[in-house]
């Protein structure tokens, strides 16, 4: 491609495709026989997919405004270029859990990749009712290794601090988290929107509730200030790219260092919002309970995965031979044992942090500004309101009462005990 | 002066400050007439004091090794573009409290500042048994506002994230704290001395206690990953000049953004470490006991300044009129006392931090690599070593019991209680 950024289209992709003789070869015949397809449908960038006698690529370009919202609100594209230095950090620790990077051009903003094929967003394969066996191990594992080793724990501080000022850069995408996610839904904006009239009562007594809100500014000051681990972001299910047996992270254009919780409680907290839509989406012959059940299995296999791989990784690597802290200091440490309870306080602690960034993310998916297919999808009003309340009450109690779930056991119970069973408040 | 980085000597300054208009008026005659000394006692730079008829100016320059180790201990002079970037940015919050700049080289890493006269470093004047009476009310506000107004409770996200990545290329000196102050105290390590032989086994029972590693590693870590706020990064009695009156705070040159509470406890720890070498310094007429209680006074006052500055910017910023988080979201909280408890509980977390961060910052400098004049100028080294060792009792205790030290109340209760008379641990 050349140094130019022009916008791409169905026309221009493939003479600057021609150009790059990996791609050319990847896609085989002539360039003018390449079929191509524009099918980008989330909220910033065209994808195009392009077809080729020999095989298939994904281009996907950075626009310089929120597609969602069209010009008027202007995004530089430079996202682009995050998106494109994390998959390059974290591709050494999580191979084929990403997609293969064929061709990054800094000038165009231009990713080409692998096209996932016959891969589903896991977003629309959860509301078609379809299990992923591997799904839960394979995401508590992704993450357990791109915070890992993106850590003080494995990277000497000199390679950290160049990572956390190479993403600090990130600004633009950061101010939306801080907005969208811990501000706007807390208060009233113009970019709100909700399930009305049905969620209005609602909306205006979480923006009263000053404990809820002081938990979410503790989370939003954590997300601030807390340089943990490099991190995907925007995890939630749209992120994740699924078949029967595989799973792939895609869209990394929010990364940042920030806490670890962040991208734990994206996921966790987009699987509850599954669970509590599924409901939503029942029909004759099926009440989606089996689904339900399935699907709160998986956020707590989820967190077991995490757990179990991060706290390996950890014992692996706790000579310090990478350089990490505090690696040598407690290598002389006398008492074992000590230092085993001490990595399990501190994944109690990434525990705590992962229930309460994904209430926060839960919330503003129900009464901020970007809303979920989960519930989106579910055509009659009163009926998504009614799963939309019992979703903001679930995040309203794990973020106000952190005390009762020490355990994701405590959780995974809270959740399936029907509200009117529950213990008063 | 010129873009050449040549290290400075007696005869290269004058020329050099000649050649820079407002300097020279400062200093006011000839270039030949002006007096010049080198007065550098630290571990990093070089420093020139210059009289002319009518001023005086210090010049600082950064040397491209580690002055108390030799050439052989190299390290990047880049520390000055630091100590110039933290001075830039604390300036319009702290005015005096800081020299005044007149020019920065960033190419021969040399500042030409303020000379302080007739300030003496501090850490002298207290062993000379000087009192100050503003000491403690000035550096608890230097603190508070130096801090708060680089917090993200005040800077837009997009100011704070810049700043990072500006201070994370500090690494050279973040390379050292982490060695120095959380590694090489607790493992056999041959920068680390201590008196000996008498303090051969209490330095053994330390590298043996897995409590107290477990303590200083989560502090080390806290230290690698909050960036909380721009800090000084070495504020130690060493890098205050004060006279009857004022208070002044230089050498920045490890400033980084990090825990508010590794600042605080830097200035907390020496206050401390002074505290315990007091008795040493005692004479025929005089015990130094109301030195030393005045000086453990000073320690209290300091948080209460802190802590009172502190929250009194957090009240006037409330509504976030900055930019800063979460001043817009909690503005329409209707529970005023519940914000102000959550601050509340802010600044006892910020307390606690400061403990912890002191207690290591007093390891460091009795079984470390660099120590302090207030225990290296006791010439006995059986009563110098009495008083290292109530230090490190009492820095062990902060750290491994921190639940019993809710209050500063508490701390100053325990240092004041001689040691025969506490309850038995």
């Amino acid at each position: 491609m050349t140094a130019s950024y022009e916008i791409l289209d169905l026309h221009t992709v493939a003479p600057r495709l021609a150009d790059l003789p990996d791609v050319r070869s990847r896609l085989g015949g002539r360039s003018v026989d390449w079929r191509i397809r524009e099918v980008g449908d989330g909220n910033l960038n065209l994808v195009f997919l392009v077809d080729g006698p020999e095989g298939t690529v994904c281009v996907k370009q950075a626009l310089p405004y929120v597609r969602a919202a069209g010009p008027s609100w202007p995004m530089s594209p430079e996202r682009a270029s995050f998106e494109n230095a994390y998959y390059r950090a974290v591709m050494p620790h999580v191979g084929r859990r990403i997609p293969e990077i064929y061709h990054y051009d800094p000038d165009a903003y231009c990713t080409v990749m692998e096209r996932l094929s016959p891969h589903v967003i896991l977003r629309q394969g959860l509301l078609a009712g379809i299990v992923y066996p591997n799904l839960a191990e394979h995401m508590g594992e992704y993450l357990a290794r791109t915070t890992f080793f993106s850590s003080s724990l494995a990277l000497p501080c000199e390679l950290k601090m160049g990572a956390v000022a190479l993403f600090a850069a990130n600004q633009a995408l950061t101010r939306i988290s801080i907005d969208l996610i811990f501000s706007d839904p807390y208060r009233v904006c113009e970019r709100n929107r909700h399930t009305s009239p049905h969620l209005d009562g609602l909306a205006a007594e979480l923006r009263a509730d000053t404990d809820l809100k002081l938990a979410v500014a503790r989370f939003g000051t954590q997300f601030l200030t807390q340089s943990e681990a490099l991190l995907h972001g925007d995890l939630h299910s749209g992120s994740v790219m699924v078949t029967a047996d595989d799973t792939r992270v895609i869209d990394p254009e929010f990364s940042l260092y920030g806490p670890i919780g962040f991208d734990l409680g994206a996921f966790f907290g987009n699987l509850l919002l599954n669970y509590h839509a599924q409901p939503g989406h029942a029909g004759k012959d099926d009440d989606r309970s089996a689904m339900q059940a399935w699907v709160l299995a998986q956020a707590r296999q989820f967190w077991l995965s995490f757990r179990a791989h991060f706290l390996g990784l950890w014992r692996e690597h706790t000579r310090g031979a990478s350089g990490g802290y505090p690696g040598v200091m407690l290598a002389e440490a006398i008492d074992k044992a000590a230092v085993e309870r001490a990595q399990e306080a501190y994944l109690d602690r990434l525990f705590g942090d992962m229930l309460g960034f994904a209430a926060c993310k839960m919330i503003r998916r129900i009464l901020g500004f970007a809303h979920v297919l989960d519930f989106e999808s579910i055509e009659d009003a009163a009926r998504r309101a009614g799963c939309e309340a019992r979703a903001l009450d679930s995040a309203r109690r794990l973020l106000t009462h952190p005390e009762v779930f020490p355990t994701i056991d405590a959780v995974i119970d809270f959740l399936s005990t029907p509200p009117g069973s529950r213990f008063a408040r």
